[in-house]
């Protein structure tokens, strides 16, 4: 189908762009001297991960038991589940890893590690185990001076568990916005996480694997060495918050909302389209940025940003699109923008909005368009 | 499978809260002497719209043309789909008619009526199209007043199709938060659709129907006069901004994120979840209101509120639980709430949060749960 006979809202990936993402992240890895493991969470898309391993990915990153299982199911073997596993889950990963994937765990406790050993000595299994390593302070991990990292070692060694390396995810990169807090950050992620297997090493533990990364460090760092690899999700069709913190343009963002024009409030400068939040998802990142695009930036058809245009407010399936103040339409709404226009709008965050729809729209530069499926739940 | 059993995050449905939100909307209805006609957007799921049913609703609302296509292949043929119709979209509209379902279309503009008419001349059929009135400002819809109203329907009825009634939304009831507020803008809602559907009679349209409704509303209406229908959507499960609204309380809430405790950070105070915005959303309806919940309130298995903590944060798949200001847990926090620990989220807003997985788990009061799937996409 053509883009123009897609009915409304759709998720259009614009493949060019997602291509030209894709070689611009592996070229800069490769110049680095690292390998690079993308996390599938922002896609959960074959057609995509398939894309990103072409073009030299080594492995995946995932989020969920589901995105390991359905990748694995694929033939993809070589995965890291980066979020420190609940015990509960640990049949099910053990699951996948007697089918013969390659799944790496990964705890940022005692109280985790001591699970894993136990689940893993009860059943006379093993798991590689990696630690998470917090290098600053955002979420999860064990800074790598801490105690309890070389605790966590000696736990998953003497309950028979392979310690596989240390990741961190410096993902407070998203609160910042120029090159140089970027570049700084990057050094940060890099030498804590090299530290911390450096003490891991040191205590007699094996540390091979030495992983970084969020879309905006694995842009600036300026160096990598000790790291093994980097991971990175939403570069592949980045997004307005990765706009304003300054590693894309407009141009390069290759995820966008196809919508219908549905209605009008002229008194309010106000056009309604069929693309409320249930389609951009509740996303507000931009928010809190220097630059807030409400909802989404809408573009024409072709793909040009509509200036001085926002999504500003979003029901549950209807949108509504304002003028930046100071531009009234009024009674030329209807005719600027009549019932039954066609737009793009791009998205805040690209995980958020991907993953309101079961499938994507690729779209190639002649306008033909193809279903890509995208999975959803855990 | 017992609700200790499940994996998470899971959304579970508290069946015997949300049979008695039930009876209590459609109590009220029947005491009012109206219809009753649930907007089913919240729940996309079978099981609950049949229990609707059951209870005395007469007929449903959806807000996209898929849940109209799900639910007439279940059996349902008394459907409003209560968007403005996009012109691209009246071909699959007419697919749905043609095979048998009494669909009503709505428009709230000149644009948009002549579409349908149009479209229903050239075809040599027709539908059934309700006028969408503003009563509130909010979004949608033409004001009771305005000369567009009769305009609408006389183009209507000129294309040969059926003006079967008028339908207003008073959705800036979500922003209300005392019963006489409420019970104000139900007054005033109800008598600007009664008012819009007098000028269209009044100038010779039929107009039947008469349908008001939002949850706040549905439930401050002192009388219903001049009323044929109400609809409502939340009621059904209610949220954490219905309990800031003032129509519910925590108690009544029936939909709620299972998790599972992670990690910690006890520096921070933090206690890692397994529920991160890809299970609660990215809803921040509270965050508006008197009372922020964060992205929810956390309960023990029990459903029993964990007083003084709030899910203070949310990652892709990391939720960040933090205690109330002024109540440090330190280093007591992995004793109190241990890995593996299992607890339950109430959300901010449940259609949001629902629409974030592809099943419900529903549960009954034995701790039994039983799969109740829902539908996703358009």
């Amino acid at each position: 189908m053509k883009l123009d006979e897609l009915d409304t809202p759709a998720a259009l990936i614009d493949v060019p762009r997602m291509n030209r993402n894709i070689e611009r992240m592996q070229a800069r890895m490769n110049a680095l001297g690292v390998r690079f493991r993308p996390h599938v969470k922002t896609t959960k898309c074959l057609e995509v991960v398939r894309a990103q391993l072409a073009a030299g990915a080594t492995g995946i990153t995932v989020s969920t038991l589901k995105e390991a299982e359905v990748f694995f199911a694929a033939g993809i073997t070589d995965i890291l589940y980066a979020v420190s596993i609940a015990p509960s889950k640990l049949p099910r990963a053990m699951a996948l890893r007697q089918q013969g994937c390659d799944l790496k765990l990964v705890v940022d406790s005692v109280g985790a590690a001591g699970e894993v050993a136990k689940f893993c000595t009860e059943l006379g299994e093993t798991f590689e185990v990696w630690i998470e390593v917090d290098t600053d302070g955002h979420r999860s991990g064990i800074a790598p001076e801490q105690d309890a990292l070389l605790e966590i070692g000696r736990i998953l060694h003497d309950g028979g568990v392979r310690p596989g390396g240390v990741m961190t995810h410096a993902g407070s990169s998203y609160e910042l916005h120029t090159p140089e807090a970027l570049a700084a950050l990057a050094g940060q992620e890099r030498s804590g996480c090299v530290r911390a297997a450096q003490r891991l090493r040191d205590a007699g533990f094996p540390c091979e694997a030495v992983s970084v990364g969020s879309t905006p460090t694995a842009l600036s760092a300026g160096k990598l060495d000790g790291v093994t690899e980097v991971r990175a999700g939403v570069y592949v069709f980045f997004d307005l918050v990765m706009h304003n913190v300054g590693v894309c343009s407009t141009d390069d963002i290759a995820l966008s909302v196809l919508t219908t024009v549905i209605g009008h409030q002229p008194e309010k400068d106000w056009v309604m389209l069929d693309a409320g939040w249930m389609a951009m998802s509740r996303d507000r990142g931009t928010s809190k940025q220097a630059l807030d695009f409400g909802y989404g930036l809408p573009c024409t058809l072709d793909g040009t940003p509509l200036t001085g245009w926002v999504l500003s407010s979003a029901n549950q399936e209807h949108g509504i699109l304002s003028p930046a103040p100071g531009t009234r339409q009024g009674q030329h709404l209807a005719a600027h923008l009549p019932i039954g226009t066609k737009l793009r709008i791009l998205p805040n965050h690209a995980c958020a909005t991907g993953a309101q729809f079961p499938e994507y729209r690729a779209l190639y530069a002649d306008g033909e368009t193809t279903v890509w499926s995208r999975f959803h739940g855990w």
